[in-house]
């Protein structure tokens, strides 16, 4: 027997407890191309709020009483697919539970030796991905540009504006408190950084970014994202990533309209997902193992313990509660 | 002695008599190198509101005590330029005033065998080449897609919606009257258009667009390109040209964030002003005037007669007064 965790009730505002249910159920058996997979690390991310709205968006929703999945890296127990072995460690979408049986097409095989196996949940995997092309196709930094990001210590933020530093902009970030603008400065070589729960964002923001913004990073929307707009420079980009400050918002969410800060500075906003670039997924993964290797990229993780407690990481993104990259560690790799 | 037209305060919220005033002045005489222009037509446009604001945008603000100054279509009364004869007709950016005096790099000779004079104020001019642009490059729809445009039946709007045809689009316009939209269907040829004052704009949108939109064409802002967002297609593409339901507001303009409709979407929405285009203003020049020669691009004007008539016709363009291209009459060519 085995533990999976299922969506049994849709949120409305802010996910709780009883939004999930823990189910006791049997482990399934691979068949012919498929194999089995005990799970080590589950990634646990913003964008799977919206999944569990009942709305049209880029991917289906979940489905009540369903498994809900996410990235996760697993070792393979049985395989009954010419591509993988036992003991292999794989990564794909799979399901929150502590075993999966799947397709031997929607897995990959991981370089444990490259990097540490979580890194392809992180830096290396969906997460780096999301920051390098957001970042370097819609937002295309030049040499001493300067480049705002928000969620600035998150997973997708640490690694834009990394980045966005070995690109040569000058890199401001913005975060949730002084221990993550600190981790910006002093590990990952930000140029500013704003605690937004204790400073005037748009004050701060004009003092750091005297010659204004040519780059920000969306991860969060609302008042923060707000408060880019008078600063921006002629011919700004603005990726859109995220918006999480909005992903549990009850009723509509109101701000300033965003048209006429575009017309006067001919800005741009763009909205993307990491799965517009899977014709480029080599590349980006090339140039990230690239600077992994070179010591140019830092990442961090807030690993939690125990299957028990993926819930607790889930909610705790909505608090802002980690540093980097989120992750549930299930078992050990072996 | 002639009559011009200062800015004498600045308004705030709509523009009223009060800020403007007429003012008997010398006509002056041309240098070495300059014209003296008899002013035969001028421009009235939405974007002059913002210039009136002592605000920083894409053109400096006028300055308080000034003559305004738009589009205009004159005729050389006397030239100490080599590069002008009297009579020649030319259009640039000139003073609202019976009569100017203009550098010769200024201006630019019209050739009134291939159109009427005022036509190089519409479509053959800055509020073609802003359809044409913003259209095609930001906008770059492709047959068989659904382009909507606002402010429609409108100088820029109407030109827009009519390239979008040419490209092979399904075209839907929205527009302020039922003599409007009967316009964009009979006579420019739009698949459907809305009258945003007596229908339900999201209801229609939806009706008018079973298979969403994946341009839109944004010229009004506020409530209508509000009602856009939830129809976008994935990779939707929102020229943003003007917003002028929001020129006059006094407080900040408060709508749904666009950050979440973006993402979900993998959208654009870019500002710009045809400025950005100088490089290529010839490109455009000649495709706007072949597609005029074959008969594919209609244009509608409002000429108001008298210079004294001026600023009606500029508040008009506030109160949807105009079909198509907004234009006051001062003298005729001889």
């Amino acid at each position: 027997m085995q533990k999976q965790i299922k969506l049994v009730k849709r949120p409305v505002g802010t996910p709780t407890y009883d939004n999930f249910e823990f189910v006791d159920t049997h482990i399934g058996e691979p068949d012919e191309g498929e194999v089995l997979i005990r799970t080590n690390y589950i990634s646990v991310d913003p964008y799977l709020r919206g999944r569990m709205n009942d709305a049209k968006s880029y991917i289906p929703p979940f489905e009540l009483n369903s498994v809900i999945s996410s990235g996760v890296i697993g070792q393979v127990v049985e395989s009954k697919s010419s591509k993988f072995q036992k003991n292999d460690i794989v990564t794909g979408p799979l399901g929150w539970q502590e075993y999966s049986v799947a397709k031997d097409s929607s897995i990959r095989k991981i370089d444990a030796d490259l990097a540490p196996a979580t890194a392809y949940l992180s830096v290396l995997g969906m997460t780096g991905l999301t920051a390098y092309f957001g970042l370097l196709d819609i937002g295309q930094p030049k040499d001493g540009e300067t480049v705002v990001v928000s969620g600035a210590a998150g997973a997708v933020g640490s690694i834009v504006g990394q980045i966005a530093k070995i690109k040569g902009a000058y890199v401001v970030g913005i975060a949730g408190s002084d221990e993550k603008t600190a981790y910006l400065i002093n590990e990952l070589g930000f140029d500013a950084a704003i605690n937004y729960k204790t400073q005037d964002v748009r004050t701060a923001l004009s003092e750091a970014c005297p010659k204004g913004i040519d780059v920000y990073f969306e991860n969060v929307g609302g008042e923060i994202g707000d408060a880019i707009l008078p600063l921006l420079n002629k011919f700004a980009r603005i990726p859109v990533c995220g918006a999480i400050s909005s992903y549990n918002n009850e009723e509509v969410d109101l701000g300033p309209r965003v048209q006429g800060y575009l017309i006067k500075t001919s800005s741009l906003m763009r909205g993307f997902t990491v799965g517009d670039y899977t014709q480029r997924f080599k590349e980006g993964s090339q140039a990230l193992a690239g600077w992994l290797q070179d010591g140019k990229l830092q990442y961090e993780e807030t690993i939690t313990d125990g299957f028990d407690h993926t819930i607790d990481a889930f909610l705790d993104l909505f608090k802002g509660g980690n540093l980097g990259k989120a992750i549930v560690k299930v078992s050990d790799i072996e």
